[in-house]
């Protein structure tokens, strides 16, 4: 569900080994080695849109704070007290009182702006510098309106790197303009990697997501681009808009009823009309589609060798918002019903991957973006 | 419980350590060196009596599937699509509607007579050998109606090898023309080989079993076999049923009343009049009484390090499944309490193992079958 | 909240790695080093008042039974049959009907004041030597009516090594004259260290325990011993009771109200009117609080590397316990309310502790009882 690269589409490859899906060491090595060393997405700023507003996040079992400050300033830090470690906020969101962190357990405070150690509840002492207590400062970078953290220091931002398929006709789109207007979360049983492998193809489209398929009719091609075979120009000429690209006939969103109610994003309405759908996506932690009327970001957290956190927003342009006659649920419930779909399908192959043989999959050539997903979490695992 | 070979009875022998009933280092040590590598019981040929019917069983979470196709042949493969590790099938039991297995992720289909593939979903490609992507084949053997697989390619299959404590009079009986009557099945929260070491001796019967006790005046003795004991020839000469072997009076099989209800198993019924009951046994999946008018057999699959999944089939004669007048409860009541009191038994005995020395138990004369169980147990993670 | 040693309350130090405080290694490590070799809290005497009462714990999964014979004395086994390791005593308190042990698996029957065994349930056979088979017995002190055991059988028992905080001024107090009053327990979701670092500091006590520090002035300013500040001299001259240590105005002993309910703590009164409280500590697993008119003992003990088992005792004096008039609640509900809000807190500390990086707290001057305890830690666990 993506723009690839061209591909010749010929070639098939060998997959992970099916122990890499819920190995408890391969999990262990790849929150240090991928999870550790990426950009992770945290949310849209828009749903931090009050200053002094916060939310945490857990990546497996370590609590990450990010915050606005009394100044509209983000930043994000280890959730924990540099004291004797206790969790500094735990709730998922919630506002600060004021421009100060308050630890629970000692009332050590710390400048939300900064993470600097203000005060400690102790006597004054002269064997203490404050200055080395600052909370642990986690790097944040907003591009777009998107938030991300990077559990590394030494790792730059750079679109080229945080975006895999980054379609660039969605430079046109001020993302950060977009407001949120709905948050669904939902646990799923299986490893990360299974829930990425199942965003990148659409070989599972038809039976997996039937009514996607009736309103993306390229799916029903379980293929992810018009170009995805050798002959395509040829095929293209034909009115079927299996072979066009685009939504069915007649629909302009991703919704229950294929309509926009009358709402369009501006900018990208020809874009979005011809293609359908435009998708950004960012490994581990995220991907972004953009739809005839609205935006859906979705983050995925892992929590357990056989465990992630779903989160999904919906963005919407503020007019959309804000018209009473607009029904939000048309949109969610639809982004809603394609992502349990795909949760159950995700479910399902977690519980085939168990066995005591060195087992393999095979990547089919229409799965490419999975090999290149593969591809870059070996070259992680090796580099980090 | 089980027909011996002859046994002085006077030597008594160090058990396993306790830490093997709960270390999980061990525990996945005895998944590849014995459960990888020994015939596992399924069910009984009746159990999949129609064409296309299947059942899957999990060896901890490693799932494995098992049919019978449009002909009638039984076939088992890894429940695992080749394609990206789906599970197959995921019920424990079902109905094909064809001859063709689906994967319901992206539905690659295989010939379920043989596994091979017929067809992926993807568009074809130069450089996919469909034949090197059948469903992983694991060996099936039906013996007297009774099905069992190997994780191994390489192990065959014989009488002498698979089952252990082998009663010859058994042979006289042709257990695949056998019906199943009824199922049950239960997790008991102990070590595997805690349920076998239960079940190869009767030192807990007169406590554990006080109704079975009685039926089996022998049992209140704490034995297996009459022959027991260095004197048993001089004992047999008494009346007292607890010397001669056999039910109580008048007691004609197990059930809760003692009564069989007008059905004996042909061709054992004098034998079984003699015994009370007749055991086969086959490390470390199943055993299998024969019982006067009933064969009941117990199947064991590992869960966890300190859990079992026990599935128990009741297998009858047609004539007695067909006899309106005939009650199964009589008969699956007193099994299920049998086997509750031993599942209990057995979570007592797993609470008790934790330890952080290197305390070993000690097996008495009387357990000489448990001490066979510990040295093949030992052999076998040495051999495989 | 403890007497501590003269301290200069200068320096800071270094915590413990958090990944301490939730690694399965160093769990398994500190339950080999530590709780398999200091000794480990069990209950007041009065709490096993009938002969042929017991009781059972466990450290983990181990399960150690303790019982009080015919005659009145005490005696701790490992709670493993040794015949096969079934569990012999599966309450967490009862009442043996006899001075015999008698497992419920196969009735090997023990003497319950030397866990010599009595009578297996086999034949009698050459080979056996029943002397090789007593419990695994457990060493066992009382001291002042405090029931304690070693998993190691190497260890003896000194006030000075076993108490490490201890105020001497409760020799005054025959504690075995106590009786218990009430037992409360509590599952907290926290490793066990934390508990101990959370009781051996008073810095979370304005915020954690608003109740109780309106109850000890002291604590207000976070501190536990009113010399814990260079100019404790001086400062004490001043009226205010913060500086003075003991109970607020007008109360004589840790209860809701503040009230003793005109009972006293004999010998003691002096003292406890001036401080307040008198408390002596055993790491791992207990520590005791004497107060105007009762005693608090409280036992810590691991279940897995983030939760423990929490349990209280209240002793009285036998006089208190018989006066109608006397409402043990206005004792049992602040104590229950404190220890509460330690459990909230602990659990917070243990949510924070998460982090991939090799994170470390600090400990400041006025934790010097954690950072002895963790000099403990440390040396327990080389010394082992």
């Amino acid at each position: 569900m993506k723009t690839p690269k061209a591909n010749n589409l010929k070639k098939t490859f060998s997959s992970l080994p099916l122990k890499w899906y819920y190995d408890e060491k391969q999990f262990q090595k790849e929150l240090n080695k991928i999870w550790s060393h990426n950009w992770v997405y945290v949310c849209h700023e828009s749903s931090l849109i009050d200053n002094l507003s916060y939310k945490t996040i857990t990546i497996s079992k370590q609590s990450i704070l990010i915050l606005k400050d009394k100044e509209g300033s983000f930043s994000a830090y280890l959730n924990t007290c540099k004291h004797r470690g206790s969790i500094i906020l735990d709730n998922l969101q919630g506002k600060l009182k004021s421009n100060v962190l308050v630890c629970p357990y000692h009332q050590w405070s710390y400048n939300a702006s900064d993470g600097s150690l203000l005060k400690t509840s102790s006597k004054p002492n002269d064997d203490f510098d404050k200055s080395k207590y600052g909370l642990k400062k986690i790097q944040l970078k907003i591009w777009n309106g998107l938030i991300f953290i990077n559990l590394s220091s030494k790792k730059s931002f750079s679109v080229k790197k945080v975006f895999q398929y980054f379609d660039k006709t969605i430079s046109k789109l001020d993302i950060s303009k977009f407001e949120l207007g709905f948050t669904w979360t939902k646990e799923v049983k299986c490893n990360w990697k299974i829930y990425w492998e199942n965003y990148s193809e659409c070989l599972h489209c038809p039976n997996i997501h039937p009514e996607l398929s009736k309103l993306v009719p390229l799916y029903q091609r379980r293929l992810v681009d018009v170009k995805d075979v050798e002959n395509w120009k040829i095929l293209k000429k034909n009115s079927d808009p299996r072979f066009q690209g685009g939504l069915r006939k007649g629909a302009d969103t991703w919704s229950s009823d294929g309509s926009s109610q009358g709402h369009y994003i501006k900018n990208l309405q020809e874009e979005i009309h011809t293609k359908g759908q435009i998708y950004i996506s960012s490994w581990p932690s995220m991907f972004l589609g953009v739809y005839g009327d609205h935006i859906r970001v979705v983050r995925i957290l892992p929590l357990l060798n056989d465990k992630i956190q779903l989160t999904a927003e919906w963005l919407f342009q503020n007019e959309t918002l804000r018209d009473p006659k607009y029904d939000i649920k048309n949109v969610t419930d639809f982004g809603i019903l394609v992502m349990k779909q795909d949760a159950d399908a995700c479910e399902l192959n977690q519980k085939g991957v168990y066995n005591y043989n060195n087992e393999k999959g095979v990547l089919m050539p229409e799965e490419y973006i999975i090999k290149d997903f593969q591809d870059w979490l070996r070259r992680s695992i090796k580099l980090n």
